[in-house]
C-alpha cells in the first residue's frame, strides 16, 4: 500500500480496515530499509496534521508490580466512559528476551480483544533510542486512528523510564507498599520525573500502604523542594506530583487515578506546560536522533574503522592522551567524508 | 616555549622553573586556537610516559559543607607525609561567575603557599565538557612535575560531579550531618558513584553527625545492594563505600580518611580495578570528545546553519516530525561536508 492508501485506512477505513492500516503503517515506520525510510517519511509527513489529540500517558514500574492488572483495569475502565485507548511498550531488552512485556496479549486478556483497543508488544530494534523513537511513531499512527488514550507502558529498569517520559504527557509510577523501593525509584531518577505515582497492591497491606503513600510524598516534597523551589509558594496553577492508592486487582481506585490525571490535564493545559511540554519533547527528539545518526555515520566510516582500534588501544594502555586520539579521528574523518 | 622546552622544565626543573612551566603548559593545552592545538597534542604526547603515577583524588560537596577547609588540612597532612599535592578544580559556572571555587587562593590560606603544594583554579572555557577536558590535562601536567597526589575539587551541583568521579581513581563526598543532604546526593545520583563519603563538622552536633553515618551506611548498602548484588556476599577483596566523620576545622580525622583511601587504593590495585578504572575512564574520555566534535561540527556548518530555524519551528509547532527533520538535516550534512 502507499503512504496516501495506508493514510486514508487510518482516517477513514472500517474497523477491520483501519487495524490491517495501523499494522502496516507500525511495520512500514519500524523498517529499516532505505526506499522504506523514505516512504516511512512521506507517511510521517501525511499523518501529522491528524495526530496529537491523545493524552499520552507513560506508565512504569518494576516487574511484579502489576502493571497489566492495571493497565487492563484502567482500559476497560476508559473504554466504559467512552475513549478508544491504545497500549504501547518500550522494551529495550526485548531485543534479547524475546520481550519481557507485553510479548504475550492474554496477559490483558479482556482489553486485548476488545474492539475499541489496540495493543502493540514493544518493538525489538535493538537500542533504546531506536525502540524509543519506533514507539513515538506508533503512537502517531495509533492517534492518526483515532485512539484518543495512549498509554505507552515500560519496565522499571535502566533509562527506558526516562524515554517514556520523554514521550508522555504525563508520566505515573507505580510501587508496590514497600517502604524500600522508594529510595531505588530515588536512586535512578525516575522519583523526581513522575507526575503521579501509584501505590499499587494497596489492598494486600492498608497499613504498609499509607505509611508507603507519606514516605514517598515527603520524598516529592523534599525533591520538588530543591529542583523548582520558585513553584512551591502560593503558586497552586502547577500541578505538584502526589501519591495514590489502588488496588487494580480488586478493581479499586481506578477513579480516583483518573481524576487525579484529569485533574493534571486541566492544570497542565491552563498553565500552557502541556503545550510547552510537547513543543520540547518534539525538539529533543529531533537532537536526539541527529547525535545518534552522526555517532552512526562516524563509527561507519572506513577510515574511522581502521584507525580505531590502535587508537583505541593506545588511549586504553594510556600511550596516548584521549583528546589527542579523538582529535585525530575527527580529522580523519572530516578528510574522508 | 617549544614543547619540550615546557616538558623539560616539568620534569627538570628547579622549583620555579617548574612552576613557569606548569603554567605555562596549562596555558597552552587550554588555548583554543588551532596551531596552539597542535602544539599541545606534541605536549601531551611528550608527556604521556610521565604521568599517571598519581593518586587522583575527586572531592565534591555542597557550598558550605567546608571543602576548602577539607582540602586545606589534608593538603598539608599529606605533604607532612612527604607527599606532593595539586589541588585543581572544576566549575562550570566559573565562566559566568569568575569562579565560585578556587577562585580565590587565600580560601586555602596555608597550602597555597606551601612549597609542595600546587593550587589552579577551574578554567573557564564554557561547558562542562571542555572544563573536564582541560581538568583532565592539567592533572596530567601535575604528574609529570611529580605532583604525587593530585586533588579535583567540584561544587555539588549539577554533572560536574560525575565529570570528576570520571577523571578520579576515588570519588569523595562530603555531607554535612544533615538527614536531609543524603536524599538529595541520592536524587542527583551522586551517591551510588561516592567510594568514600565523609561528614564533616562533625563536632556540631555529635549526635546528628552519628545518626547521619547510620542512614548514610545504610542507604549506601542498599543502593550497592542491588548495583552489584554479586559483589555483595563474602567477596572481601571488593571495596564497599563507607561513611567517616570528620572535624576538618578541629583538624580531627584526616588521619582516619586518609587511611580509609589507603585501604582503598590496596583493594584496587590488588583485584585489579584501579587499572581497569583508569582504562576505561580514558576510553570514555575519547568517546566524549569525539561525540562533542561531531555536534560542534554538525551545528557549525553552514547549510546546517541555514536549515536549522525553519525545521526547528516546524517540529516545535508539530508540523515535522522529529525524526524526519533529524534525517533531512543529518543528509543536508553529509551532502556538503
Amino acid at each position: 500500500m502507499t503512504p496516501d492508501q495506508l493514510l486514508q485506512g487510518l482516517l477513514h477505513g472500517t474497523a477491520p480496515v483501519q487495524r490491517r492500516a495501523m499494522a502496516k503503517s507500525i511495520t512500514l515506520l519500524e523498517s529499516t530499509r532505505a526506499d522504506h525510510r523514505a516512504l516511512a517519511d512521506e507517511l510521517l509527513t501525511a499523518m501529522l496534521p491528524h495526530t496529537g489529540q491523545s493524552f499520552r500517558l507513560g506508565i512504569s514500574g518494576v516487574p511484579g508490580v502489576g502493571k497489566s492488572t492495571f493497565i487492563e483495569a484502567l482500559g476497560l475502565y476508559l473504554i466504559g466512559q467512552g475513549h478508544r485507548v491504545a497500549v504501547l511498550a518500550v522494551d529495550p531488552s526485548s531485543t534479547v528476551s524475546g520481550g519481557s512485556i507485553l510479548g504475550d496479549k492474554t496477559r490483558m486478556e479482556h482489553l486485548s480483544v476488545h474492539p475499541q483497543a489496540y495493543i502493540r508488544p514493544s518493538p525489538s530494534s535493538g537500542t533504546l533510542g531506536g525502540v524509543a523513537e519506533k514507539t513515538r511513531e506508533s503512537m502517531l499512527v495509533c492517534e492518526a486512528a483515532g485512539y484518543d488514550v495512549v498509554i505507552v507502558e515500560t519496565v522499571g529498569v535502566g533509562q527506558s523510564e526516562t524515554a517514556v517520559a520523554n514521550m508522555s504527557d504525563m508520566f505515573v509510577l507505580l510501587q508496590l507498599p514497600n517502604a524500600g523501593d522508594d529510595l531505588q525509584a530515588i536512586k535512578k531518577g525516575v522519583m523526581e520525573i513522575a507526575d503521579l505515582v501509584v501505590i499499587n497492591k494497596a489492598d494486600i497491606d492498608a497499613i504498609a500502604a499509607t505509611r508507603a503513600q507519606l514516605q514517598i510524598t515527603s520524598a516529592l516534597q523534599l525533591l520538588g523542594m530543591h529542583a523548582s523551589s520558585g513553584h512551591m509558594h502560593g503558586d497552586d496553577s502547577v500541578w505538584h506530583p502526589k501519591v495514590v492508592q489502588i488496588s487494580a486487582l480488586l478493581n479499586q481506585g481506578v477513579d480516583t487515578f483518573w481524576a487525579a490525571v484529569s485533574e493534571f490535564k486541566a492544570i497542565q493545559n491552563k498553565n500552557g506546560r502541556f503545550g510547552i511540554r510537547r513543543q520540547q519533547q518534539a525538539l529533543s527528539w529531533m537532537w536526539e536522533r541527529i547525535d545518534a545518526g552522526l555517532k552512526q555515520n562516524f563509527r561507519a566510516q572506513l577510515r574511522v574503522q581502521s584507525l580505531l582500534p590502535q587508537l583505541s588501544q593506545q588511549v586504553g594502555a594510556g600511550q596516548l592522551a584521549a583528546s589527542t586520539a579523538a582529535r585525530q579521528l575527527l580529522s580523519a574523518y572530516q578528510a574522508q567524508s
